[in-house]
């Protein structure tokens, strides 16, 4: 038997994962391997990495790498040996989706250690999106469309002190429906940035589907150098056409946009294969199934050991011969969403159809989300009220300011962060309308922690609450959902609905609670009492509950943040000696300045809730390093 | 003497404003009076309200008038007759500077009445930008960037309805460089929204100066068909030329886009003349003195009785003859900025280049309010420091982020308004990366409060203190803002300073109180204190303790807002009876919840502050109706 082509990474669990380790990436680029192995072998790293984690954008990371390594090379004096010495340029993703690719470039070419590649989304190891925590990365990402300007910064402090150097930025063609994409342009032709090179990852799949059917670039070419930009497009896996352009294009006049064709996760026919009218491309992010993986690391391997190019077809006949398992295509089904643990988004998928069949008035907006916002089965059962927006938040946002002017209510979806932080402006200007609209702010608050602080969204009860005319609301369960919407339509009034994606309570409560300053009570208790929001810091609240046992400790969760307690709560609250306020979001004008306004209440109350940035990370160890698993809460009580 | 062909309106100075009064567009209408009549009576109806009002923007009123003309007699089946009967479509501005000009052609077609016409910018009287509390005003406007997004959603609510109506929506050209301009665009070509036309005020200057050297619209026409739109140009003051045009958009296969070639000002030759290296264009925003306003109205009287189009070209001499006046150019001089009342801008614009002059790591960033923020003089004398990002507020953020990551200290200039709302994901994603970024937020507050709440920064503060790692220094007077400035760039921190426009404090105070959590004293007294920031609503507290005598009243500012107060700090208000918390801004984590956190105050401090959406009208007005003038102070102190 010959000796494998790859090492291998033993996990916790006992499995092991097949890689390359920085040592034997050093040796193949001493002895010449071609880009094509190289890449393939990143590939292996990148699928590796991610199965570790247990999350990450494989599609992306498998459709960039060539370029990521190509633009590397570049800046590197045309070489992959020694990037030690002075780079000629600087280089950063502006999606950051492509996190896995970008840390396999860094550790095939000796910055990133082997033991730091496993690290990937854990506390304190490489984040989920490139931040400049880990050295060698330029600036923070997670939060689409900034890169040009980045870039632009980048060069003007090159400018100020007289250096020039490259900047090549590389973004995602969905990310190109961002606005801060287009604002960046005009000046950077104006000013005359040859030094700056953005290359488009072009894989044409954007979060949830194809972009054509999302929000089409019509004629790129024409809209990027109508902005006064050259216009270049090439092979996005071809290594040496990646070349080539780059240098042609570093040789310009002026800024240079590459438009660089790939595949969505290209070297892996499972993971590529998406048909032209599929709705749910399935590795946008996410890890694969341990028989996904073997297929694939199959896959990959017979790619690096035979110097197959990633774009070469292999037939599902020749793959299940070389791993042994059946070709896992037949398990995907491009029209269905995939599988994931009931939460407030599985519940929100069926609650949101049955409120507009009910309902005329309603009109979904969505940001390509609509499996992540769980908009899709309304999108199939209302399409005449689905406005697919793109990842286009301040245009999402105006367009229901109308909508609602109009008469109709507008349901807008994003995830928490995007949504309030984005479109601010938008919003408040929708709340001088004094009009109906329902703001659904998905991953909100610390969890799921492994995407890092731009998906993790804690400012948004600060910024909801500061704009004017928004109650906001947290639901901690299926029934509280409903009834958040119940209310949310009878108030005529906007609200803010914010989803902690995470978790399912599935404890029952009686409806007469669930009302503007009111409590709902989740667990009886004699002594104490836990006032809650969502549905994973609710669920700590009982487990810590439980832990003290005795019934001593009451939890209530507290629904309509930004409203001031009613008479019945404050009752409820004079009677335990020691109350904590949990707030998954850093401090605001909600639950706990709320509830301290009242004097007997004042003394009693301890907030337990977040602080500026937030670690990233496995959702267990994140909570208790914030101080907000069940553990935590009942050193606080005892 | 003939009869002179209008008529007058008495301002309560005494001042004579001739207008036409509807009565007399309404006979001129039915007379068949050319458009050129019409347009340039609305000129005269323009200039009048704003010279009562005391402000307004003259220019893009001047250069949009015809447009606005040609659109809504489109709109109203190819007639200025009877406006009651159902409209084809909806027209609005987006940037809403033109509001003059909406409210003067509402005016002529009876929408509006005499009396109201010259309620702009007056407490419940036309907004400065409109807003939907006048009937026929579609929606709020007054933050650029919205319109094609608002279009849309009206578009579609239209279309659930079964209903196909026309919508144009006014933009200006400075405006297409904001980000969500383009945003709107793409999927407004995937939908064929044939319905939709876009025209473009192209009078080729905006807020400060030329376009084309702010940020140049390179090639627009291949830049908006690039997005799948079609693409027309037509000159802007030939109303037939303007009618065909929408006709012929109108009948085109998908969404429209018109570029509509203008003269700001227009008109009026001293108004319209810039120097084609000018610097400071003088009728942006603002009035005129009075003797330009008898030179204009003569022009425009002249224009009117001779059925003259306003690009028709009349001489100095003749005007002179017209008037009786020398010729107001000579007044102009394009390279200088405008008189201004003492504020913290003027302060701010000859401290900013003595900040740079021996720092040389700060960089400056413009959004096009050189003039505004005070950064012209700094642009002058450190044009290799300065960045003009155009109305980019995104795109200038991200831009200090890595400005700041290499070592340089941006300062970033724009209204509070637009700096925290527009660009607050940017914001957090810089503060992520701990690096020192100073953010200068101007027309910060209440007042001015004649533009309107989207001018009125309000939720600028609780936005700021919510996203982390940021300082909020708000200084009273130029003592302050200077040391503010020192401050900021001696911690390495981030900071938002936050500059209230309005106001020159001058009273004197010891440096040494100026610190984190620290009071500074500004008057002495015994028995109350009143808690300040920023320059008039601190000039009001020391009015009021003038009025309350005796020494009894002391005032404080309290410059760091969301910084928790020191031991000094609470030692001294420990000492009073009474405490006025005084916040121009609506509540946020910051000065009263700072200061009410002691249990030794809380009993002792009052807020008064703002809350929701503030009004709009002259300073006065709106500082008494909002109970911040020093009489309402005296009230809650008696």
């Amino acid at each position: 038997m010959k000796t494998p082509n790859f090492d291998t990474f033993t996990l916790d669990s006992g499995l092991d994962l097949p890689y390359w380790k920085s040592s034997r990436f050093a040796s193949a680029i001493a002895n010449n391997a071609s880009p094509r192995v190289l890449a393939n072998a990143c590939r292996m790293n990148i699928l590796s990495s991610i199965k570790a984690a247990g999350s990450g954008h494989i599609g992306t990371s498998f459709s960039s790498i060539e370029i990521i390594l190509a633009c590397r090379y570049y800046l590197n004096n045309s070489s992959f040996s020694d990037t030690t010495q002075e780079q000629s340029g600087i280089f950063f993703s502006s999606k950051g989706h492509d996190a896995p690719s970008i840390y396999a470039a860094m550790h095939m070419l000796g910055e990133i250690s082997d033991i730091q590649l496993f690290s990937l989304r854990r506390l304190d190891g490489l984040p989920g999106h490139p931040e400049i925590t880990t050295p060698g990365v330029p600036t923070n990402t997670g939060s689409l469309g900034m890169g040009i300007s980045k870039a632009k910064g980048f060069i003007h402090a090159n400018r100020i002190n007289g250096v020039t150097k490259k900047v090549i930025v590389l973004l995602g063609d969905g990310e190109l429906q961002e606005g801060q994409i287009w604002e960046a342009l005009p000046t950077a032709s104006r000013d005359d940035m040859s030094e700056l090179i953005v290359i488009v990852d072009g894989n044409r799949i954007q979060s949830d589907s194809w972009v054509k059917n999302v929000s089409p670039n019509q004629n790129l070419e024409a809209a990027v150098k109508g902005h006064g930009w050259n216009y270049l497009e090439c092979n996005g896996h071809s290594f040496d056409e990646l070349l080539s352009t780059l240098e042609f294009g570093g040789l310009q006049n002026g800024p240079t946009f590459i438009y660089a064709k790939t595949i969505k996760g290209c070297g892996v026919e499972f993971i590529q294969n998406f048909s032209e009218n599929g709705l749910f491309y399935k590795f946008h992010s996410g890890s694969v199934s341990d028989r996904q993986y073997s297929s694939a690391i199959s896959e990959i391997t017979f790619r690096i050991e035979n110097d197959i190019s990633c774009t070469a077809y292999i037939s599902p006949e020749q793959i299940s011969e070389l791993n042994g398992l059946e070709c896992v295509e037949s398990e995907l089904d491009s029209q269905k969403p995939k599988d994931r643990p009931l939460s407030l988004i599985s519940h929100w998928a069926e609650i949101l159809p049955k409120l507009m069949s009910v309902n005329e008035h309603l009109v979904v907006l969505d940001a390509d989300l609509s499996y992540d916002t769980g908009t899709y089965i309304a999108r199939k059962d209302f399409p005449d009220r689905y406005i697919q927006a793109g990842i286009a938040e301040q245009d999402m946002v105006s367009m229901a300011g109308t909508l609602a002017l109009s008469g109709k209510v507008p349901i807008v979806h994003s995830f928490a962060s995007f949504l309030t932080m984005r479109p601010t402006e938008q919003i408040f200007n929708n709340a001088t309308e004094h009009s109906q609209i329902i703001y659904m702010g998905f991953l909100a608050g610390l969890l799921p922690s492994p995407p890092g602080f731009s998906h993790q969204a804690l400012t948004d009860v600060g910024i909801m609450a500061t704009l004017p005319n928004i109650q906001i609301i947290e639901p901690s369960c299926k029934k509280e959902l409903e009834l958040s919407l119940n209310h949310a339509i009878a108030s005529k009034l906007s609200t803010y609905v914010r989803i902690a994606s995470v978790g399912d309570l599935t404890s029952e409560f009686t409806k007469e609670d669930f009302r503007p300053g009111g409590l709902v009570l989740r667990k009886k208790g004699s002594a104490f009492a836990i006032v809650s929001s969502g549905p994973w810091l609710t669920e700590e609240a009982i487990k810590a509950s439980d832990m003290i046992g005795r019934d001593m400790c009451a939890v209530y969760t507290y629904p309509f943040l930004n409203s001031p307690p009613i008479e019945e709560t404050i009752d409820i609250l004079e009677g335990f000696e020691k109350i904590l306020v949990l707030e998954n979001f850093t401090p605001a004008m909600a639950t706990t300045i709320n509830l301290m306004s009242q004097p007997s209440l004042k003394s009693k109350i301890t907030r337990v809730g977040l602080y500026g940035i937030p670690k990233n990370g496995w959702n267990s160890e994140v909570m208790r390093f914030h101080g907000l698993d069940s553990l935590s809460l009942v050193d606080l009580l005892n």
